[in-house]
């Protein structure tokens, strides 16, 4: 693509290393502009590789500008991007041709790069630590806590209190509130032999992890593990299912197959065992410097999985009113093959 | 205002008392709609006072059936809301005129009912027992933390432990990136008699706080109070100038100044004293659901200041690589004056 404008931080940051919450990024040509305010021109001047820096205290106006200049005639956006207002004042008096585009970013962002893939590595490395403690923490503490207060230490633990940003706000749900794939924290507390599920990332170099755990309070022997005993028979009965769907893609999925096939590995084994209904999302979702990249791997994608994509295999189980079961791991397509990161 | 369509989930919140991350609001004369998917429909059958209920798998398609249904010929939305693929999804096949009008919903909203600056005076009150406890921490531990740890910390402190939602990402700067009025936490560690701004505040109810205290960091008497006494003169100095500024608004603001005069009040003391040209920002700005509502107080808003708006007071000076001093209290008018909340 020739000529395109964008917005959205990680788009930006992916194009030339650097970013921040105001910018217009325009590639137009063989000239690049990264067009923002003097809180960030500095940083910008000295970080943006391969653009010119354009300080401004009207945006809009210095790309307008820029992109009147070079007479160009169609300029490629993505209307997920840009609010209206932003559109509109934009092409209010431009003669250019603005072409929608939607995700065009992070299609190209599908495939990672090797340097990419090691920084994902690493970021899934921390969250798994993160996982570590806050298991660490239940194990001594986490008896009559509620799911706010676990909320909170798992933001503690996963962060390494404050030293890594979180991919997203941690789920942690209890019992019944694990049913609901994406539970807010109540003040419901932790019992013995719960059903604890928790779902949470971290950010290592602006790239996301992404994993998802499910236990049970068992204190004394409190872990994250994906072999897990329930003292729960149906809890135990339903994990078993989730687990055993979980590795089945993770064995079977390989280059060369649509995402529709690989969502079919783990939902073929739900529906066989009587859960389909149950079973309320799709099977995973590319990770990168956006927590939901592509490919997306649903029923429905015929998208082909290719070397070096990374992506999420994590079915679940949601039974409304008693209790939900979710297996999340962040993996890399690697010669072939699945390897979980 | 008869006819309108929201998806801020604040806006919509304002309407009928409840919200979510996925929901369409439609307002047609005398029927109001609340459109979201299965997720959340059984909540919003619960709280959304007013609201027909109408649970869906496709918003828009919902939205457009029953807007073609009511033949209404306007219907008014704001452009801020809206990215431009939902509106273009939305307008494609209906009839109906879409007439913007930027900042609508939050434009009713900047005067508040007595309930609701009952909401915000707690709000305030937690967020100032928050700012106590993180004086509390760093006069027992905070010599040699960094400003990440400090960060961290602040949200702990703030939150009540995961008690309370933060109304935004906490500020904390020691000496010269106290500068940057948006600085990012760093690995600089605070040092006995360095200077520490911290920007921060939480929500009660959806509400609000924000408040802003620079403080000398001397350990064994550390606190947030607005009396500070710096061992650094210079610190004192830009401080005098800050805190007489704000008191300057809040003895002097009234119900009927234009939003530009009270500007004035804290602008001509710090220019006065020589440092206008480092007051980079506004005097401040509303304070509601949203963080940042109306009025803006800054030097060419002709807004006329009325009874029970909320907003902040927040002058502040930044010496480029040295320091920067910001006070910020969150007022409203009552009788025709300032009272901090």
């Amino acid at each position: 693509m020739k000529n395109y404008i964008l917005l959205n931080e990680n788009a930006v940051y992916y194009e030339c290393g650097f970013s921040c919450d105001n910018v217009i990024y325009l590639k137009l040509g063989s000239e690049n502009y990264y067009i923002t305010d003097a809180r960030y021109s500095t940083e910008a001047k000295e970080y943006a590789k391969n653009a010119m820096v354009v300080e401004s205290s009207d945006l809009i106006k210095s790309a307008q500008e820029i992109i009147s200049k070079t007479k160009i005639k169609k300029l490629n956006f993505d209307p997920n991007d840009f609010k209206l207002s932003f559109y509109e004042k934009l092409t209010a008096d431009l003669k250019t041709d603005f072409i929608a585009k939607e995700n065009f970013s992070k299609l190209k962002r599908a495939v990672k790069t090797d340097k990419e893939i090691e920084i994902l590595r690493k970021a899934s490395q921390i969250g798994k630590a993160g996982f570590k403690q806050l298991a660490k923490y239940i194990k001594k503490n986490g008896y009559n806590l509620s799911e706010k207060q676990l909320h909170f230490k798992a933001i503690e633990k996963m962060s390494n209190f404050g030293k890594y940003e979180l991919s997203f706000d941690p789920i942690v749900a209890i019992n019944e509130n694990a049913a609901k794939p994406h539970a807010l924290p109540t003040n419901k507390k932790l019992k013995l032999n719960n059903l604890i599920l928790v779902d949470a990332g971290v950010k290592y170099k602006r790239y996301c992890s992404d994993r998802t755990c499910t236990a049970n309070a068992n204190f004394e022997k409190f872990n994250f593990n994906r072999e897990q005993k329930f003292k729960n028979k149906k809890h135990q009965k339903i994990y078993d299912v989730v687990y055993k769907a979980q590795l089945n893609a993770i064995e079977k999925a390989r280059v060369g197959m649509k995402a529709s096939k690989v969502d079919q590995l783990t939902r073929d084994i739900i529906t066989k065992a009587g859960f389909g209904e149950y079973f309320v999302h799709s099977t995973g979702h590319g990770v990168g410097l956006d927590i939901h990249e592509f490919p997306t791997i649903n029923s429905k994608s015929d998208v082909i999985i290719e070397e070096n994509m990374v992506f999420t295999i994590e079915p679940g189980i949601y039974l409304p009113d008693e209790f939900g079961v979710r297996i999340e791991d962040t993996v890399v397509m690697k010669n072939g093959r699945v390897e979980i990161l």
